[in-house]
């Protein structure tokens, strides 16, 4: 009997998109206005699924507290008010879009899970674009 | 050629989340405020998923007004506006919790489907909680 | 140069309405499925406006982080997960209808206030029924 | 590392659901007001779902302008402003119901992506009815 | 004590713009795809915002149940699933902007409201274009 | 018989708040994560609302269309993907706080809008975070 609970979240950062490795022409023409080299930013809307058996003692999946305190510890924390680009190891030299980004916090958040539990995330990068990732 | 219809509907109900074969502070450690013997609430959002073939006479998986009197008379004349430990026989003896009040709405729903019809179920207890369950 | 600045804030309850000097069959005539005895809940959205002048040396009208500390303080810690008619004194003897709940929202906010700033909240009780009040 | 990347878009229409070869009996009683002659209409809200891998040079898995634009080129030119059953040649003989207008974004859409590539649609026809497909 | 409660409603329907002593043309240049002569559509999104005092011994400015219905009888009843320039008489000589729909159904309730109570209309006609009227 | 029209549009930035007359450790405990030197970055959300009285002859308050064109030149071409602190000079040598913005995209668009009408500014910077300015 496997029940998905699902809790959503929320950071802001700044980041550009852009290779070192490329001109500024190739840059701008493979990433238009989002290798801005001054940064632009979003509000990242996370959420984050988790799949599995009802505990019949508890009635939960797991503790939705400890979900969202997992996310704060793991996420809100490395993520909310950076500059993803500067201040985000993972993503010195690595490209900060929402595919990366997702697969990164698919990444930070599966080793703290039962590993019985599924795990998938979606992340919205505007209201109209967003990425979703199972492992 | 399978498609997916899914309607939209809300209910609102109190509860409490607590066990009455545990103590008070084993209970306040679990559940929180949730516990509150005075009970609290929530609007509830609830999706229903329906999965089939497109009928070629009328373009329809299944009528929608169908759908929307069958969630009317098996969820929300149920659980609207009712406390969910008090009233409903389902949850005497089992928490309401999220996870288990979709696996209640999943199996009032099932047996007035047509069987070649699969079923989801999707329901937000707040804007950030929500769980899904698919049988 | 008046601005308003705006914070979204959450908390959910149980309540009923009714009044003890009316008969049960006037309650329900009156307030119908809401005047259930066992109670109901809901999950109530908040929207705090402040208004003032910009204070030229932060840029601030008010420091947002202050009014979401205070929101916690006078309104998420006195109404979060409670039952309004048995645990906010307020509600012992007056009906927590959405209108009164915005009234004590405001009171329970505006002597917290710079007394130059203007104060309005909208208190939405369901996604389809709100209430706002200035003062 | 399969993810998925997903782009909401727009679009508005006119419509009405019956058969020619029906009883204008048998259209009202199936289809009700859906039916009504002198048609009714829409704001149609799409979601557009591609499923692949990372390209590791540039991190997306399709660059989403390129997916704005052809959603664009096929859907929205197509469909915005128009009336579904006189003016999309689609709908001259087939029922412009939810189910069938999905189905037919999704086969305007799926010749022009990278065969490698997974598709799903998701439509809404009115905030609480939506419905999606997968091919 | 003047307090807004708000009550949202639903409706969908076809029109164009466009006038009838003017060109093709000219209809074309002012009003583009909204004159469409084959009409199209949108789902249209209410909100009733109705000002007055709280009764102290109800709680209410005004009984929810009834604005709902009146919505309903006065504005769902004779807009939703039409062709509002065929089958609405105010629209037989007006072009159905948003801008005339909002004022035809201020003018719809008003009478029905208390004379003391102040009413004021917001109508979505898309999710980024919207009007409102207070007569 | 003044109605008010309202547009939705949508930019995202990156900004710090910060004064350079002020020592790091005052604009940290002033402005708090908000000052990362690194910059930090949002979706901003905008409703551009215009009050007047309803054309005759063509029931527009003002073409929708011209207000999005205005909007576009005005206030996305400028901010939409910027540095609003490095690329903006009016905020060159002031903080951009939302206040602050909203400030500024109401005297850029206020110019340009017919003297009769009434402009009002809605500033999203967070979901939760809003401000609005009327002059």
């Amino acid at each position: 009997m496997k029940v998905t609970v699902s809790r959503k979240a929320h950071f802001n950062a700044a980041h550009r998109l852009y290779r070192k490795d490329w001109s500024d022409e190739k840059n701008n023409s493979v990433f238009g206005k989002c290798s801005n080299p001054h940064f632009h930013g979003h509000n990242y809307e996370l959420i984050v699924h988790v799949t599995g058996n009802i505990d019949p003692e508890t009635g939960y999946v797991m503790d939705m507290k400890n979900l969202k305190n997992l996310i704060k510890l793991e996420v809100e924390d490395k993520l909310d008010h950076k500059n993803l680009n500067q201040e985000v190891p993972e993503f010195y030299n690595k490209i900060p879009t929402a595919e990366n980004i997702v697969v990164f916090i698919f990444n930070a958040l599966r080793p703290n899970l039962n590993s019985e539990h599924q795990l998938s995330i979606t992340l919205y990068e505007t209201p109209r674009n967003f990425v979703s990732y199972s492992g």
